[in-house]
């Protein structure tokens, strides 16, 4: 498939500079790029790779300034347009329906007929796989859970038992929704045998609304009772830990490596930065940034951005920061501060005695 | 089932007031519960639920005010309570005997014949499963380790070759038990073609203890040389790493994505906060409380609290936090106290001069 | 097999003091071996360890006293001499050719004859396996995917479509090669149903060149275009995130739990300690040390060492640290100054006036 530079314009609602009837054949980096392929520009950091590059049109935003000869396409958001002409060279992977007869079916599940599953993806009694779903290899859907139309399972996801996960889901490899949760109440007498820590029956379930994206070897915990919910369209990175009875607004975002904890509640569209960490039964508002590597330990109020492990408002954390870098010569400063009070002391003194 | 409000108080050792003879069909939490199910109230964040519940009756703890017609059951360990409850309405599977035609067993493998196999699981040569085990699709037993009575291996979980998983052990999904520990001798003239990391061969073995659980995705590496050990009734969560050679003493608590390095000692009854990491080769006394997220770098006596990375005791992470919410102010209070000291020294030679 | 001291002490370049002759017959930790085995000692914290030892023969550094009577093979590294005579006794498993019957073989996909295919694996159309490569049971290598010679594939790895393991590779157990990397463009009109994260197609792939060793549950995702790189002989530990074209250059070592946002490029040898994170975009130089939990938001230079989060040069930070735990003490003094100092104004105040 080609297109021209003027198609895709049209496609994205962008204005091209240059030549508008040059066939696109692909996409690539700006320094892999050929002279039949679109790359986009957005970083400034990569200014020299686009001056530079080969590519025969690039996309850019409006105030970008382009080389003398260098076809361009403008268009508001740069990031937006390239994955939308990108997505039209690499359509995701349609399902080829039907069952591989290494895959183990229960009798009791259902699978739609138009629905892919893969060798040595085993679906239990009870479970639902919706229309056009795709379940790779050493997928594993327990009892009576259900996975949506048009969803992706990569290998080895596992969906543990009357877990739900909605329509156009992707879950990445290896990630487990509907595990345990982590609860125990600590049991000093035992059961005879001296203390122990009581597993809490986690008998609730995992709810994956629709056009939700998690990451390779992610887990989300089932509820002790009721239900972990991840909302609507919203994207979760790898290795990422989302606790027993969290609610996940929709159209998070949240980074790798990411903790949440139990019963946190986090509203819509927040951002969560790569490896923070957000403490149990919290409540995150609406809209809130959360920097990489912060450790919420307090409610946060809608829209702010925090960071820092306690977190803080960004900007106290800020001054903070310059602050702290500069804490060996506050110790400086006070010393001689001491030096010379000691030195005025002494002077005063003489002063008066003289 | 169904037990009236009495029968439970006796299983519990709890007191009621209000209805005893009320019969209860399950346990939901305090905002989703109706007039003939049972809920808890332990955390004060959720008092208004309380109030507002139509749940049939709540555990409480003794000191806890009831509101007027509310049936409570009131018991010491109120989340205790509501555990060994929550296990009559959701008793832990249990194993339905046999094998799975679509499970791999070698020859040379025992599996008890009580134990359930389930699809695409997988136990190698010399391999033992024992009495009422339950193996989960994908999971896979390699040579010559043995799984332990009562002990529930999830969805892909893997033990290594020549591991040892107790009795009534859970390992949830993805868990990997056994993994080649992370040891590498830097080799600067490797075999004649330049510097390398040679692999220190990982020939050791993981020994799991009774009644541990270890969450999903979480990883438990085989120690060098001789045994990493995980101690009786630990429990671990999602995503943990414990390295090589570690030995964790019994009845730990180690929350979600913590890192524990190679050949670190930690006692009884310690307990680990959620991405918190500890430096290989230390010794963790009994009942330490590590905080979240904090890095310990040195030993740590037993009963101790610390914070922060590096960790140091909490009370003195306390008061550095509260001074360190305050640098930017602390530089503040230095300027002006070098200013008022240029002028009072200034003054003092004035007052000399004169 | 056996080996004499004198035979080991050769193999190594060391030197032996004592008995020559001793016939060894494994290795063991100082506090387990045994009069016929061989341990090592090189880190202090063991001294009593080492005194104590049964062991036959100890693998020591030229400049260690040994107790009277004990027999030491002295080399340079004691580690790396260690590691090659454990290699002597733990050599690696050799691959025993052949596919097994419930493993899942693509007709399109090419497997050498003397490759191991362990049983419940995949191998999708036209991938690739090498010779004396080994997939162990649940492995599933995704269509066009290659892996090299004698790579090793532990259960349950998966390496998507299209990506590269080169020879002699090691992949532990449930590491994801090639999920897809976190990118999404935010798309405020969506289509026509409100705000949404596009996905932005992550066509690259991954390659992971030769002698590289990943560990357990640890994700490299696929290129955004282009390729995601980890460069010959590097070694990355369990659970760590590698994002999408991130550029990892050849004999660094990764240490568990770190992640490395994408598009970041490290150079030669760099050391990464655990839990650290890199922010995306970012240019880390050869042979740059990064200590454990690190934050590393900027560009760092060849050589340099860094701590912290945000991350400084780890001198800067020794000095911080020394001041920051010291905070408390810092406001305590300030406040002694401002007393001092307003005693002092008065005094001057009270002279003038005399």
């Amino acid at each position: 498939v080609t297109f021209t530079v003027d198609e895709l314009a049209a496609r994205v609602g962008g204005e091209v500079s240059g030549d508008g009837a040059l066939r696109v054949a692909g996409v690539a980096p700006l320094e892999d790029a050929g002279p039949d392929e679109l790359s986009f520009f957005a970083n400034k950091k990569y200014r020299k790779d686009f001056e530079r590059s080969r590519a025969g049109v690039v996309v850019v935003e409006p105030g970008v300034e382009a080389p003398p000869g260098r076809t361009v396409l403008r268009v508001v958001n740069a990031y937006l347009a390239f994955a939308k002409i990108s997505t039209l060279f690499h359509p995701a992977r349609a399902a080829r329906p039907g069952v591989h007869p290494a895959a183990v079916i229960h009798p009791g599940a259902k699978i739609h007929p138009t629905a892919e599953v893969m060798p040595l993806a085993t679906v239990a009694a009870g479970a639902v796989v919706g229309a056009r779903a795709i379940l790779f290899p050493g997928v594993h859907v327990a009892e009576d859970a259900r996975v949506g139309e048009d969803s992706v399972l990569y290998e080895n996801v596992v969906v543990r038992e009357r877990c739900v996960v909605g329509r156009r889901v992707i879950l990445q490899a290896g990630c487990v929704v509907g595990g345990d949760g982590f609860g125990f109440a600590f049991d000093l007498e035992g059961a005879g045998e001296g203390p122990r820590h009581y597993k809490v029956p986690q008998s609730g379930i995992v709810v994956i609304e629709d056009d939700v994206e998690i990451g390779a070897n992610s887990c989300v915990d089932r509820a002790t009772l009721g239900t972990t919910r991840i909302g609507r369209g919203s994207k979760i990175d790898n290795l990422v830990q989302i606790g027993h009875n969290v609610e996940l607004g929709p159209l998070c975002i949240v980074v790798s490596q990411v903790g949440i904890a139990g019963s946190a509640r986090l509203g819509t569209g927040v951002v969560v930065g790569g490896q923070a960490g957000i403490v149990g039964h919290l409540d995150v508002g609406d809209g809130v940034r959360i920097a990489a590597k912060s450790g919420v330990m307090t409610d946060v109020a809608a829209g702010e951005t925090v960071s820092g492990s306690p977190s803080m408002p960004h900007s106290q954390w800020l001054r903070n920061q310059g602050a702290f870098a500069r804490v060996a010569d506050l110790r400086r400063e006070i010393r001689q501060l001491r030096r010379d009070m000691d030195e005025l002391a002494a002077a005063l003194r003489d002063g008066k005695r003289s």
